[in-house]
Formats: structure tokens, sequence, C-alpha cells
């Protein structure tokens, strides 16, 4: 059965304008028809589709069938996006499967990106969603410049993941392990520049290292990802 | 510099024709120039292209400026590849990223494809090697029969990734955690069915359980990777 995002008011779920096409003209669903919806806030309830057009569907729920608590330790991703937006897209899949948290989008000194469709990102996230069976939608944040966001950013743990040998690194295996809220900056192809470490350090930032070989950009944020899910698990 | 895959023979380096037509016409190095090769087998060398040419190119090694070990823990991936063949693409390239000593392909009763263009899969797993800077070449096996191949890999810890809730299961954590040869079994879109399972079980392989994230095939596979590398690191 198919999964939709949607408001939950009272018993009603209302689609948004863009599931209600997809429901009613592209998987046909009718007035009577039986569906899943989540609120993205942990729950999943099934209903009875009463309103069925391609601007507005209403479904009458009809019960709770699943609920997940959220995560008590929280991982934010926040990564310069790739030349290739199609990298970023399924690392964005990827973490949304395994489980993040936030998604934060950064333009570095070296990024070859500056511009996102936030739109669409939105959309891969909400489809990993319905797929990966998440009850709850990772926060996705419009890109903004690298020494804006760690001014901003300063609770929790905080780290950056870069290639420079000559600054300090916390293995990850001791990072990432047992912290409530963890930060974690993915740097561009052309990684971060030494100055934009310093001026994380200054913001307190730690270095932290992802092991020995030498990740992508989108590899190293689903590594971080993995890595925090399975040492936390 | 620019890394090239070649055999060594006493102190030269022959590339493979195509990496000789990289090396001259793409990348356009001259006799005379500097690179790097790697045997795939665990060395990096520094040398000199002396016969530059579309169709050979031989280089004079003058050192040998890097040394891996082979890993003392296998990793074998077994999957059916994805409808989409991006998507098995990018898991090969990721896991030669992180870490993998051999990958499979099974043919099984769900399966969407079930033919694979072999010499484009070497070709990402070979610059996946070049940018990650790994040393072995991991080994890539054409694709076979589900039940042709628990037939023949029947050696170390032997395990099968399902969705079924009918069948005990291994956590991963356990799974793969301290296993110096671990082989797991990663289903296509539609899953293993039942009988594949009670058919891997007879031959000795385990459920194992990845999580409880509903994981697509080629982020099972991933997954896989990624918890056998950071449980066992």
């Amino acid at each position: 059965m198919n999964i939709f995002i949607a408001t939950i008011i009272e018993n009603k779920a209302y689609l948004r304008e863009d599931e209600c096409h997809h429901c009613c003209k592209v998987l046909r669903y009718k007035s009577g028809d039986t569906l899943r919806v989540i609120d993205g806030n942990g729950k999943m309830y099934e209903g009875v589709l009463e309103t069925a057009t391609p601007k507005l569907c209403v479904i009458k729920i009809v019960a709770e069938i699943g609920k997940q608590v959220e995560d008590d330790r929280k991982l934010h991703i926040v990564i310069a996006p790739t030349k290739q937006i199609e990298r970023i897209e399924w690392m964005i899949e990827k973490c949304v499967e395994v489980g993040v948290n936030a998604i934060s989008f950064i333009q570095c000194k070296n990024s070859e990106r500056t511009v996102l469709k936030h739109e669409r990102l939105i959309k891969v996230i909400e489809s990993a969603v319905k797929q990966s069976l998440r009850l709850y939608i990772p926060k996705l944040n419009p890109i903004i410049k690298f020494n804006d966001f760690i001014k901003t950013q300063n609770s929790g743990a905080l780290y950056i993941a870069h290639c420079h040998h000559n600054f300090e690194k916390v293995e990850y295996k001791i990072a990432l392990k047992n912290q409530a809220n963890v930060t974690v900056l993915i740097g561009p192809e052309g990684d971060f520049t030494s100055d934009e470490i310093v001026s994380a350090q200054a913001a307190s930032y730690k270095g932290i290292s992802l092991g020995n070989s030498r990740l992508r950009t989108e590899t190293a944020g689903l590594f971080a990802c993995q890595a925090f899910k399975i040492l936390n698990d």
C-alpha cells in the first residue's frame, strides 16, 4: 500500500497539493480507497480517502498503525554540495534511509557549486522517508556561507572533517560515540582551506578523522552518518 | 599527480591499453614525465614515462612510494543487481572507497536485472581505487544464479540479509564483528523468496538483520560494508 505525507488535523489527513496529484492522477486512488499517511513526526495512520481531487485529498483516519520515538541522539550533517548534484542527492537519500536528523549546506572557498534546488532535495528526502518507513522527516536547511554557519551552529559536539595533516583530529569512533547532539562539517571536492579550519576551531569545532581512506565528499557525509548510527546503535 | 594501474615486471610498469590512451591522449603525458602507478596488490610506485604511445606505455620505476598490507578481515558482498544500474555502480564505488574485498552478483527469483556490463563495472572499481588511494583492487565476479552461488561459496561466516520476519536473524553488530571472512548476500528489490532463504540456510547461511530501517538493495550492500569496516576498525 502506498504511503503519503500529510498534515493531520484531528481525525483528518490533508495531502499536500503535489501529493494529491500523485495520489489521484498517477496512482489513481479514488474516494473510498484505503491508504497510509505519515505525519513526519513519528506517526503513521491508515485511513479512507474521502475527498479525492488532484488539488485536494482528505483522508478520514481510521487507525494509528505505526509509531516511532524520536532519536535521543541527533546528527546534523553539514556539507558543501558537490559539482555533480546527483552525488548529493543520493547521499541525502542514503542518509535518510540510514537515519539523519538534519542536513545543511555550506558554501566554502573551494566550492564548485553554490546553488541548489531546495524543493527537489525536499522531494528526495520525502521519497526516502516513505521508502524506508522512517516516520520522522529530517530537516533540510538552505545553503549558507561557511563562516555564517559556524557562527550560528555552536551547541553540542562540533566536528570538521578534512584531509589536512597539520591539524589535530579525533578518531570518528571516539568522536561520534555517546554524544547527544553531533554536527559534522564535510568539505567540498577541494577540501576546506586552512583558514576555514582555523575559523572552525575558533568556533570550537574539532577536527575529525573518518579513517584512512580518501573519501569523496558525499561518501564522507554518508560514512559519518552510518558511523554515528552504528556506534550508537 | 595522476595514478595509473599497471602490470609491474622487474623495474618497469606497463599500462593496460585503455590506460595508455587515457595517459597519452586524454591527459597528454609525454615520455620523460613523472607519474604514479599502482599494481593493485598493495604497492604504489613513482616512475618516469619512457614509451608513451596510445597503444603502449612503459614506465621506468624510480621509487616505491606507497605500501598497504592486505586486510586481515575480508568481506565479500554478494548482491542482486538493481533495475537501475546506476544504483549498483555507485554502491560499488562507495564499497571500494570504504573497503570491500570482493563483490559478486546473483540472479534471484525476484531479480529485475539479470545482465551486467562487467567491463564497465571493472572501470568503476578501478577509478574508485585510484580516487581513494586504496592499493588493492577488489575482485569482481560475474553474475550467476543464486542457487549456484550458495553451492560454491561455503567457507567463512555466511549471512543472508532479508526482510522476512518469520526467519531467525543475527544482529549485524554481532554477525560482522571479529570475523576473518564474511560473505553477505543482499537480495533484489523484491527481496529473497522464502524458498531462497530456506536453500541458503541449508547451505549454512544465517539470516542477518541490518537494523530497523527498510533499506534499498544498494543501501543494504553499502551498509553491510561500512558496518563491517567500523565494527572491525
